[in-house]
């Protein structure tokens, strides 16, 4: 377990300055928020994960090829043909009526009872937690994150001056009493913590699930310590198992704002998401996104209500299961077939990602350059921490390669690191990472999320 | 011209907290500037538009009825069936690239020339402003805005805690002494002004047009006190002569930010707008983008693409322009034909808006709920000003209802003005408004935008 919260991150008052200095006219003129402004390594990464040769294990992006898409196409079409004038047009703030109920019918899945009036239709998740972002934080305020948390996340609370404070994990997830001491800590120095950021499920980047006996401890230990928890569950309907675990949000209205996504379980490229939210909350959120936005696409929201309510979403949502079930195990296999001992990983029980700690010496950030020119792409885990730690993990996406790709992407990862281990070998490093201490097979806890 | 300048708004520190004082039990937690997040009269008319027996002269819906929807749905259709892979996918967070040539395409009309590489694709234009304010502003920051001002983009300002300072208008838009004036009078407080937020042509709310001659000068007094300009153009294609205004950017490529639009030459609904920012700047802007919503929706970018690359996209903007063209004429003439004496407007020569003033002692804000009771909606003035300003005058829309609604609209809207100077007379006033010292006829400057 980390606790970088005795010195919170400031990444949002280094930034780009020195090239920024020479370059740029306008550097005297930006918001002090604009020094953290920098290329994300996951932003830098579509780049390269866009050339062919190289298997990316990187991006996030979904696998759509079991879309339908001649009968999306069909669907389309008769939406534009029979309602253009309405969903070509400006719509409301919060989002279509019609989709905000559905969108209850498709938490119910997770034991959520909402209302539609508190529900908030954004643009992508993201937007959501841009607005929840906004709503709740002043500079300097704390927000919790688990260690290492979604990269995307970071940048957003940096964009608002806000300080991560990092919680630990272990393979059951966040750690209560992690939870607790970092509270404890943050109340002694005087800091106001806004919410707990988390993501309960098939955790990006670390692919481990909140322990269910946990989830009561987390939700009492925030309420106590009057914390609001943000729960962002993208993932939450992809678990490989049949059942699915009840959202923070089901147990707990008042105190949990939630987080949702159609990126995932339909399709990205609409960029419709949303935030379910206590009703004060909900009119705040609804006249941020205004400011942000004036609206979400009317168009996109109404070809997800068309899908849902026109198509078997839940067969479709099965079948997505079933290809990143069978490409996890691709990766799953991969990894303990090819890895060099001293690796260990995350075997998640759903969503889109492994967890992968190397030996010690190796930095994943500075073998990046050598693991593309070998033709695979992994995104550092530095990426996924406000505070600078992650330099011996990565995080490795199974969700879009094919299987085959997959073991080929983890055969050329296993090259790249016994190349690096017989360097640390040759010219010495920090103890032979073959033979380091404490190292447990590959389901035991990895030390970055414990 | 008013200087509200000595008296900087402070909308953003007043707020709500009466009722959410015993209502709220968030309302603790929340960020300063959530405080100033209160529905604005545009949105809250949204409802009462919605009502088919109100003519609502209110909103600013584009008109789609000259829309191709049968062809268009065609289209889509193919979109989605052949690039399905593509466009439902995710895309970059700024914008796809053959859509960001062809909005240079597009901007070329106003003699702007740019590269794609500078152009960012926003969620509408409105996303544009709140990624240039989330640059550019620290809270306390000023902006310059004309008076008066469109109303989203105060709600955006005052969500950065920036401090709106109005300058003033006449018949020929900004009036480059007021700016100067302004300028010199925030200068000698030491405030620091980050940019000048204007709406060159077709105003929203106040209908009027920068005279070309004064451009140059505008820009010229920016660029000596280092001051930012932020042109923001969705009407600029929307003009009712023949001649297309030349763009602010189109003479200073290095010291303005160009917003642009397809919310009113194509498809509210589809939410694409651009921002085209010198380099440095939109690299600012895409990383502050990618943070907001990860990446605008590759799906409405590809429609909007597909619309420009295959439909005569310069005809339908005619045929916008006679639809609009003739909606103004219906306003003008029933506003000549209807209104009482000592009412003053503006006579739009593009765009969407007529800006009315009203007889001294009327309050148009007081007056909405009857003209709602008399099936007729607008926007109080005081809307557009970030001062408390405009109590005398009302936005009015003629771009969405049809002519013969607009006469109807107008003819209601005269006789609750009639009904309203009835009272003043019998129970006095601050004096006759019939015969109001220094009114003018129509066509003369209305003094809250001169």
């Amino acid at each position: 377990m980390n606790l970088p919260g005795a010195q919170p991150t400031r990444q949002h008052h280094a930034g780009d300055a020195p090239t920024g200095r020479s370059l740029d006219p306008h550097r005297q003129r930006y918001a002090q928020r604009a020094a953290g402004m920098r290329a994300s390594e996951v932003r830098a990464l579509f780049a390269v994960a866009s050339r062919p040769e190289v298997v990316s294990l990187a991006g996030g992006m979904p696998n759509l090829a079991a879309l339908p898409l001649d009968a999306l196409a069909e669907d389309v079409a008769r939406l534009v043909a029979a309602e253009g004038q309405t969903v070509l047009q400006y719509g409301s703030a919060q989002g279509l009526p019609a989709l905000r109920e559905q969108i209850c019918e498709v938490m119910s899945l997770e034991g959520i009872s909402a209302h539609p009036d508190d529900v908030v239709v954004t643009v992508g998740s993201q937007m959501a937690l841009d607005m929840v972002t906004r709503v709740f934080c002043d500079p300097g305020d704390v927000v919790l994150a688990e260690a290492p948390s979604y990269v995307g996340a970071l940048s957003t609370f940096s964009a608002y001056q806000a300080e991560v404070v990092h919680v630990g994990m272990d393979d059951e997830g966040l750690v209560p009493e992690a939870l607790r001491q970092v509270l404890g800590a943050l109340s002694a120095q005087g800091r106001r913590v806004k919410f707990l950021y988390t993501i309960p499920n098939f955790h990006n980047p670390a692919g481990v699930t909140l322990a269910e006996r946990r989830r009561a401890e987390v939700l009492e230990i925030c309420a106590r310590h009057d914390v609001l928890v943000v729960e962002d569950n993208p993932y939450g309907l992809l678990g490989f198992g049949d059942q699915t675990h009840p959202a923070l949000r089901s147990t707990e209205p008042d105190n949990v704002v939630y987080l949702g996504s159609f990126s995932k379980t339909f399709a990205s490229g609409l960029r419709v998401g949303w935030a379910l939210a206590p009703h004060a909350v909900r009119e705040k959120l609804v006249l941020a996104a205004e400011s942000a936005t004036l609206c979400p696409p009317a168009f996109t929201q109404a070809v997800v209500s068309r899908f849902l309510a026109r198509h078997d979403w839940r067969g479709q949502v099965k079948q997505f299961r079933a290809a990143y079930r069978e490409r996890r195990d691709a990766m799953v296999s991969a990894l303990e077939q090819h890895l060099p001992a001293g690796c260990r990983w995350t075997r998640p029980d759903g969503g889109f990602y492994v967890w992968l700690t190397v030996p010690e010496g190796v930095d994943t950030r500075a073998m990046l350059p050598r693991a593309v020119t070998e033709r695979v792409a992994y995104v550092p885990g530095a990426a996924f921490y406000a505070d600078g730690l992650g330099s011996r993990q990565m995080r490795l996406s199974y969700c879009y390669p094919t299987p085959e790709r997959i073991q080929e992407g983890v055969r050329r990862l296993a090259a790249v690191l016994e190349g690096e281990l017989d360097v640390l070998r040759t010219f010495g490093g920090r103890g032979s990472p073959g033979r380091h201490p404490g190292l447990a097979g590959p389901h035991s806890p990895s030390p970055d999320t414990a």
